[in-house]
């Protein structure tokens, strides 16, 4: 690992970005959105996965160009195409609209068809927080999950995140339906570590903190069971319903062709109804009571903590990147224009 | 266990109620609500949960004629506030306020202070696809759940439904983010059985799937693990900081006097910007696509579908009632009026 600024990192992708033809506010903008999120710790969907995203672009899966074009609105909701644009901005463009959507009505929705992954949800959990807006979204995925009583992946994975502003750092739930990611079993499975609970079932059918059994039967868990299956099929559902666009059962079930991706963003704006001194103190209120609690043992966490201190963290001191990564992002800036 | 007519069900529960005190159109209305969650199955918040409802009126918990005022309303955003009144009687008034909402704006949000436990909350996710609706509602609830990491109760269990309409059968997920209640607990250890997963921590802080050992530990399991515990937090969060109520940790921690719950009410109106025919043909075939799967074994299920099996066969044959419940109601209409 090697640590670069915040400000290099970004550069340089914003560089690439441009030589691969985004125009010059676009590459700044997508380049941003890559960087806070290697900065705020989430590798998997920062800078390690930028090399996947240009691919995506040269397969032709992701339109440089595609931008989000509003399809129908009905007051305070509203349905967007994101014409097959870079996932990321199109979802930072949705968001935007659905916070200026709540500061109108108190409450807004934007849906999102067509659209390509948005990398890190939680990246729009914190726009709306910052905006002090509370934001729910989510979005579909190929599909990567059985829906219980079910042995083949049929369902998403189907990211949800929640965030609620808070001065004292914004409290932000991402959370994927499955208990681990295939990137998170893959981490395991190289570092020759089990899981730290049951992540999915073998291909005999039981129970595994296996990784690698895992990614044999392609049978990872939902949260809680049957719970988190029936959450991934209602998110699946809404999100289909309401852009216009995709389920998961349509979507390619090839991760570097996955595309036409359905999302919804949700924004409220609490500062409407209730005065913010009442919400930072009922925020900082149940913060502080579950701080207070005797431990289990394991560090007490809520939601967004983790991202708080490792951006400061990396603020600091730069940016932990693999070298052989970077080397390879360095070498696309070489070659001729 | 007898069978009783739905008619007969709710006649009883609404003479009882009226002799309680209830105004004739309320005790309708809310005996109606405790009928058709024991037709639907649901018994532990239906009839078995009605002498426990009737002692929370004569403790003075549940006043049954509070009625839900508006309090503060922006555009599709609105407070209410319950004023003690019967739990189920203000989450449906809510709902429906939240249903007309969406039908204004396309979205709205009813945030319900001082309310009383909703008893079933997929009664309101049914209500609202009755309607056309998308329903997303969740309550707060006393502590009865560690946050990941500490060992006391200080989360409450705060059930999330959403429901999706859908003209074949409504598609109704209602949850608590514990992995079993402990209503759940105790039908487990009084059948002597085991848990069919983890379903909490024993007092050494081993996941078991004893029941008996997380009811003496008070540490049941949230759905997902850290996930559940994040996202309980935030429910909580968003109803305290919507509704203006107060948040679980303010809650008193006593299933007798539980009470100044706060509940948000989301609707989403996607007539407004779909066909009906799209919606349908969308729910329809991510439900055909989950049927057509390899079995795993188990039955697959998706969310709301037991309950339409069950509501038919109960229609057909009667409710069924323990019998000594049954006779306990029935000897509450032989006293003097």
């Amino acid at each position: 690992m090697i640590r670069i600024s915040f400000d290099e990192l970004t550069g340089t992708l914003c560089r690439i970005l441009e030589r691969s033809g985004f125009e010059n506010e676009r590459a700044k903008a997508c380049a941003r959105l890559f960087a806070e999120t290697t900065l705020d710790g989430v590798h998997s969907h920062g800078v390690n996965r930028f090399p996947r995203f240009l691919e995506m672009i040269q397969n032709g899966t992701i339109d440089i160009h595609g931008r989000p074009e509003l399809v129908r609105k009905f007051a305070a909701i509203e349905q967007w195409d994101g014409r097959s644009g870079p996932g990321n901005l199109n979802a930072s463009a949705c968001m935007a609209r659905a916070i200026h959507l709540s500061q109108e009505f108190g409450i807004g929705c934007v849906a999102l068809a067509n659209t390509n992954h948005w990398m890190r949800g939680g990246t729009y959990g914190w726009q709306a927080a910052e905006a002090g807006a509370i934001g729910i979204c989510w979005t579909n995925t190929m599909p990567n999950l059985p829906a219980w009583g079910t042995a083949i992946p049929n369902l998403g994975n189907n990211p949800l995140v929640v965030a609620v502003p808070r001065p004292g750092g914004h409290i932000v739930l991402d959370m994927a339906m499955s208990q681990f990611s295939f990137g998170a079993l893959a981490s395991y499975r190289e570092r020759g570590l089990l899981l730290p609970v049951d992540g999915g079932f073998d291909i005999t059918g039981s129970l595994t903190r296996d990784p690698a059994a895992i990614e044999t039967s392609q049978r990872p868990l939902p949260i809680g069971y049957w719970k988190g299956s029936g959450l991934a099929i209602v998110l699946d559902m809404m999100a289909a319903m309401i852009s216009g666009g995709l389920a998961t059962h349509q979507i390619l079930q090839d991760p570097l062709r996955e595309t036409s991706l359905s999302q919804v963003f949700i924004c409220l704006s609490p500062s409407k109804i209730q005065s913010e001194d009442a919400s930072t103190r009922i925020s900082d209120e149940i913060i502080g009571f579950i701080l207070q609690s005797p431990s289990s043992g394991e560090p007490i966490r809520y939601p967004g903590q983790k991202v708080v201190e490792t951006r400061t963290e990396n603020l600091a001191h730069g940016i932990p990147v693999r070298k052989s990564l970077w080397n390879e992002l360095s070498s696309l800036l070489q070659g001729a224009v």
